[in-house]
């Protein structure tokens, strides 16, 4: 293993401001991102860049793991060693770990080993990750519930002129028939035959989300996404049956333990694991693999630029998500997309490419 | 609020080494602990400290939650209003919390805002917390599986020379019959009548487990601790119901809704919440009502200058672990014995004062 030996680990933080204020129903109001990235440098001197995100919270954090509890453990260990370093790293944090930051920090160290493997291999993320496509069809999801109806409207014409044929809109308004009237009036703009999703972020009880999602059926939803809190397996179950709404959920579940409950218990229609947070590219590869056995399309959170190629490569592929964080905007290959579908990089490694000058004036560690 | 309004949050982290290298069948070698303290100072002058601790990763990553993404938080609150901050801490690091590095350092704030609620009342902890009682049993858990069967033994010697009147050891050697030699020669040395429990530190496969609970019933254990991973709530019951061996767990339980999966699924005879890093006392406090109304005794892991007022102040008392981080010997109360028991603090607050002087040489942050 001397050509691949881990000598470095370097990890930076960026805050990204967005273009604007975006607002959820649990979260409160986004004013930025955070960027924590990795990369790895083996004996040979070839570098691969991995990375995790959050809505702004928790970056330092997640970059205190990567400096003072991953890097000294990674430095020696052998790069091609994938799977043997995951599980290292999860029984060397174990005690502060199974889930939270520490889930961030192993995810983003995991996509600079496929990013290493990728160059050292000469293969495209979509080709390692399952190579059953280079394509996958993606929708655009807002954080819009801050929007008037009328900035409602304008931004999803501004998708759909953008080349986006599907879409997803925040809800979770205090009072549930402004929720009906905005997703009436979305329904209205985009007509019948254009994939429309709801998104709650966890805000509803289960009663709540029974009523609510009993309320959307006349609109034609392809998914509700997290109607109540992530820990509710059951409570999951329980709108399913009650409604027969097919629902999602995924962005928050960081454990194989966690996707596994989730799966035999949730009754979910679509299941989202997120690279950046449950593990990066083996962790994601792991639920793909467990959604194949559940019969489930597996999609994806966040992070478009490298999700593109996990979900194009998986035989049960789901959707993208094309997220307001737009990190693919910092990178040296914004998003592609081709007759609505988005396009995977060629290049060997993830094809995520950080524009790292664009970055630098939003570094602060 | 004006008098308890939350003016400045300080935080440290300490790395105190161990008088030996320990180690255990998961972790590894220990050679230090982890201390990350926070100091909350309210409008009136009053400060109240709280802390958590790691067994050497982590602390980085803790203190910059703290620092980084709770102290903004905090400032400007109302520090008598524990319940709602607790709630806002969770919601505030939702998406990178939910268990891990984020209960850690939200443990540590709601410590100190109970050591601050307790200065401001003139109470001490044991009877915020529930007042049944101020003192409580008490245990010696070693960390203790690197000594060979004489060093095992003389440790016991000392614990028992100390006053202690019942025992925990380490347990998962790759030989299941060398444990079972180290158990026997532990009954042994204390006798029939003093309790003895042992720990796997979820080192064992289901099947392994039952093995080991079915060879070790002849010694009569008062538990067998965290025979298997933590997140295998329905593999716990499954041990529990082939061997009829007490089981015990919760170290490693971090959120309210672990904890109930545990107490509704796994058969356990004792739950061990750690206010470290379960929520601080607020988080104990939620899961010793969670234990009475499984009816179950609930014990403690780590931090026995903390826990003795905690346990003894529920109905439901069992025990309190007198951990192998001797925390304790770095405040100006270690930890105190009578016959047996372990004699909670009564002064105001939690009775935890640190010895600044003593910890300044092993600060690092
Ligand atoms: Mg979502
Ligand atoms: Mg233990």
């Amino acid at each position: 293993m001397n050509e691949t030996r881990i000598e470095a680990v370097t990890t930076h933080l960026f805050q990204v401001p967005l273009p604007q204020v975006m607002v959820d129903a649990k979260h409160g109001a986004h004013t930025h991102f955070e960027l924590v990235t990795v990369t790895v440098r083996t004996a040979s001197g070839l570098e691969g860049t991995g990375y995790t995100y959050t809505g702004g919270k928790g970056g330092h954090a997640i970059r205190a793991v990567v400096e003072h509890d991953l890097a000294p453990f990674l430095t020696g260990k052998d790069a091609a060693e994938i799977d043997a370093i995951y599980e290292g790293m999860w029984w060397h944090i174990h005690y502060v770990g199974r889930g939270g930051i520490t889930s961030f920090a192993m995810s983003a160290v995991d996509i600079a080993l496929w990013d290493l493997r990728g160059k050292r291999e000469g293969r495209a993320l979509w080709q390692m990750a399952g190579g059953a496509g280079s394509m996958a069809k993606i929708y655009r999801g807002g954080i819009d519930l801050n929007y008037s109806l009328d900035e409602l409207l304008a931004s999803i014409e501004g998708y759909l002129a953008a080349g986006f044929t599907a879409i997803k809109i925040k809800i979770g308004k205090d009072d549930l028939e402004e929720d009906v009237e905005r997703i009436r009036a979305v329904r209205h703009l985009i007509g019948p035959d254009t994939p429309f999703m709801v998104d709650a972020n966890y805000a509803l009880a289960v009663p709540s989300a029974i009523a609510a999602a009993k309320a959307f059926k006349p609109f034609d939803l392809l998914w509700f996404e997290e109607p109540t809190i992530p820990d509710d397996y059951a409570g999951y179950a329980e709108i399913a049956e009650a409604t027969g709404v097919p629902l999602a959920m995924g962005e928050n579940l960081h454990t194989i333990h966690e996707f596994e409950y989730a799966l035999a218990q949730s009754k979910l229609s679509f299941i989202q694991p997120d690279a950046s947070n449950c593990g990066g590219v083996t962790g994601f590869l792991r639920v793909a693999e467990l959604s194949r056995r559940a019969n489930i399309p597996v999609c994806s959170h966040g992070m478009q630029e490298l999700h593109v190629s996990l979900i194009a490569a998986q035989a049960n592929a789901g959707w993208v998500e094309a997220h307001s964080f737009d990190i693919d905007q910092y990178t040296t290959r914004p998003l592609q997309l081709r007759q609505g579908f988005a396009v995977a990089p060629d290049a060997p490694g993830t094809g995520v490419e950080f524009d790292w000058a664009k970055l630098e004036a939003h570094r602060v560690a």
